[in-house]
């Protein structure tokens, strides 16, 4: 069809496609393409976790234009092979420890594969109605798996939406409380939008993820006017309500209007647990947006031991959490519920002609396309629905237990040695540790750990990221890939002794 | 491993999986995914192209809550095919015409296949250097097959990106140009950043895309300083040089700042093309940055009869094209190049310590997570990289030939019946047109063609959607499926006289 003379025939991956899609082209490539992914996945513990290639690798591979001429599969996938998997840090490697996981899984790619094979852009309701019904469904199961309060489901004039990340779920909450807030300013006090824009002030955690600063930026709300208040062991980084409090009565008698407070469950240095309960009463009393960012530890609270951690979230005006990153579902899947989506709607709305239609006009249905960044958007109901039913929930809390078991007994193999020591309560399956400084150490341990850590990744074993917690270099050990088992935390556990040891001896 | 006791084991997709990711068992299940989306695409014909369900259908059909226990894929894809495609409406089909294309193809599927396999997060070049190195590389391809000027290219200080969609390429660009502006203001001028922003003034013509003022909604630019210069058929819709000069012009006596322009190549109504080197001088003059839209046609313009469309871009600070549409990239994959990346770190850059390496702290690297608007990233450059290589140069350009010639074709059929009318020049694959209004039709043809498109869309053989040029209602045909060829717009041809006919006979 695209012109071309068919030069392959014998047939399978070695063949010239014909067709830009011939469904038996298309049958027998994909078929190539799972046992080449099956195969990565059998092999993936032969890889060092972390790519060893310098930057500019690649670009002494490959040629410097595309290829007029069409190439077969099979040698696409040598280079695939022989170029790109040298360059790849194996996310999906059961030793790999490092940031948060980000889970694949075989349900979550099913469902990734029966999006991209619908191929349907489900900005509006009529532009797919199975792509919003489903989303809509497939949110409020999830919702009512975290327990979540009616009124963020579709039964209680709420509603869930499955954004890209939580970058993008801060930011379009952000927007919602940034349109409110303005709006009431300049109608109460009859100021311009932009003097209301410089009096408004976000608050978050100091330990909260720079996706709230991001979101501040782009928001246009000055970075002098995003309070990260302070936190500290004392509290196990988590916001200490008193002083939250303080910083909004001091704000609001210079003349500034608190809208926006950012709760974390699950910090990304500690996985901390801010007090929801306490913050929601704050948001409260000065009309502030409540949002809570659970992107990791919200996976957790399907199972009821910790659910406990999201209490006050009742009190909260949006909730994201990441299937992506804990819950088997491929990446992006970050899931947001709100309240009162009106808001959203109100802050993100626009309509022009060429996508008006009959349902939408008479607000019979949600199209989603006004709960988010952009217009377009995949069918990715399709991979949590997916999800859901083939783990199902007594397979999805297994899952997280599982792992939450796993961290323990690093925990307990940590406590067996004294070189270690522990830099924050494991709340999860995140576990926050530094060797021991020497001494009169002068930087307190921490080129030590930076060495620790570097020598770990540099070997290839294993692969654990750092942050710091109080001014000390913590090192920080991840739990919950898709292949992590007790076996390769007993082996992570080895090689960091190991090393440990290398370095003290040195 | 999730604590399930195996309860299916006679193999394949009827049995449950007794991990969330074994190699083997995904073998299997894959290989079942690959069958089903390969027969959906065989038989794609036979469903009709637009869903025919009422709002609410799906919920009807589904439980409330999620499965305790674990399903089949078999009954799974069983509620696929008998609650999920009715559903859908199908943009694969060779007889959706409506909106613009969003391509499905074989390689663009195995690329999307490959990066979920893979299951990496590239925000940073260190999460996985190939991602990034892939992704700048094949940026770079894609802009030599468009004959983008050096100063784009990585090999001459600019660089490409990949975005979900052009609602954030440019909402990215436009946060860049307002960051330098505010700068450049509140520095000159000695205010604050909240009164320099209430200055800032933005251009588009009233063709543009809606996401031009999203992102105006998004960057705290007010909409009153959001100029939709009006265009009409004089200029075959595209915006006149000497209205947006004045335009400017009368702004700045007023005291107001220009800083952003986006022209279009391709509008959404009806395809077309802003003078872009006359755009240009203009926002030279004055300072603004200028970007282009060029989500649909940039397309075409990968062929050399079809380039002159983006002469002129050379005096641009930003272009965006959106493979996903036309050039065989299942969605998303919206490509964006800049001349100068810093402005978009500048404007975009977060770099918390739990993210902080050795190859970022060093500039050694790019770090994609600073050139948009969400942190994590999947692998996509590895679809346009298949793409580019499994269809070749010359098997790109064959596809967009293809479909421009069956526009043309189309085009002249209509020119046969004397009861339509063309209503803007074709120069890509859209037409546009309607049915001449009877005389003394008081709402001038509007209801008329609304009847028409509703009962082409109702009786299901085609897809087809609408829009308003200089206040008349305007049927829109987009070219451009993967699966479209000469047959299906002939037949569509015929299934538009005849409900024509049915309409004028009423």
């Amino acid at each position: 069809m695209y012109g071309l003379a068919c030069r392959g025939s014998e047939g399978g991956a070695r063949s010239i496609l014909t067709e830009p899609f011939d469904a038996e082209e298309f049958r027998k490539h994909a078929h190539r393409m799972v046992d080449f992914i099956a195969d990565y996945h059998r092999d993936i513990e032969t890889f060092p976790v972390r790519s060893q290639v310098e930057p500019g690798y690649l670009k002494k591979l490959l040629p410097e234009s595309a290829p007029d001429e069409p190439e077969a599969l099979e040698d696409i996938l040598n280079d695939v092979q022989s170029k790109i998997v040298p360059g790849i840090t194996h996310w999906q490697s059961p030793n790999f420890f490092g940031y948060y996981p980000s889970n694949d899984s075989t349900a979550g790619f099913l469902g990734d594969m029966l999006s991209g094979g619908f191929g349907i852009v489900g900005f509006s309701w009529i532009a797919s109605p199975a792509a919003t019904e489903l989303e809509m469904i497939v949110l409020d199961w999830l919702g009512k798996l975290l327990q979540l309060p009616n009124e963020f489901l579709s039964s209680g004039k709420g509603g869930g939406v499955i954004q890209g990340t939580a970058s993008e779920a801060v930011l379009v909450v952000m927007l919602a409380a940034r349109k409110r807030a303005v709006e009431k300013l300049t109608k109460d006090q009859g100021i311009s939008e932009f003097e209301a824009l410089g009096k408004l002030v976000a608050y978050t955690s100091d330990q909260a993820h720079s996706c709230v600063n991001k979101a501040s930026q782009i928001a246009g709300i000055s970075l002098e006017n995003l309070r990260l208040i302070p936190t500290d062991a004392s509290t196990n980084y988590s916001i200490s309500p008193e002083i939250l409090a303080k910083t909004v009565a001091a704000d609001v008698r210079g003349g500034l209007v608190p809208f926006f407070l950012c709760g974390v469950v699950g910090s990304t240095s500690s996985a901390a647990v801010d007090p929801l309960s306490e913050l929601g009463d704050i948001c409260k009393e000065y009309g502030m947006w409540f949002h809570v960012d659970a992107a990791y530890a919200g996976n957790a609270c399907i199972c009821p031991e910790y659910r406990p951690h999201l209490n006050g979230v009742e009190k909260a005006d949006s909730l994201n959490m990441n299937p992506h990153k804990w819950l088997l579902t491929n990446f992006d899947c970050s899931t947001l519920w709100v309240k009162d989506p009106t808001l959203l709607v109100a802050a993100l709305s626009t309509n022009p002609v060429f996508l008006r239609n009959k349902q939408s006009d008479n607000n019979l249905v949600v199209d989603y396309k006004d709960w988010q960044i952009p217009l377009g958007r995949r069918f990715r109901s399709l991979k949590l629905w997916m999800v859901m039913r083939m783990y199902g929930s007594t397979g999805l809390r297994a899952y997280i237990r599982n792992h939450c078991n796993i961290a323990k007994h690093f925990e307990e193999l940590l406590r067996t040695d004294s070189r270690f020591e522990i830099m924050a309560p494991r709340s999860f399956s995140l576990i926050c540790f530094r060797l021991r400084p020497r001494a009169n150490d002068p930087d307190k341990g921490y080129s030590l750990n930076a060495k620790l850590v570097e020598a770990l990744n540099s070997d290839g074993n294993i692969l654990i990221t750092h942050t710091v917690l109080g001014g000390l270099y913590t090192i920080r050990l991840a739990i919950g890939g898709v292949h992590t088992k007790l076996q390769h935390v007993d082996a992570a556990w080895e090689v960091i002794k190991s090393q440990a040891s290398n370095l003290l001896n040195e």
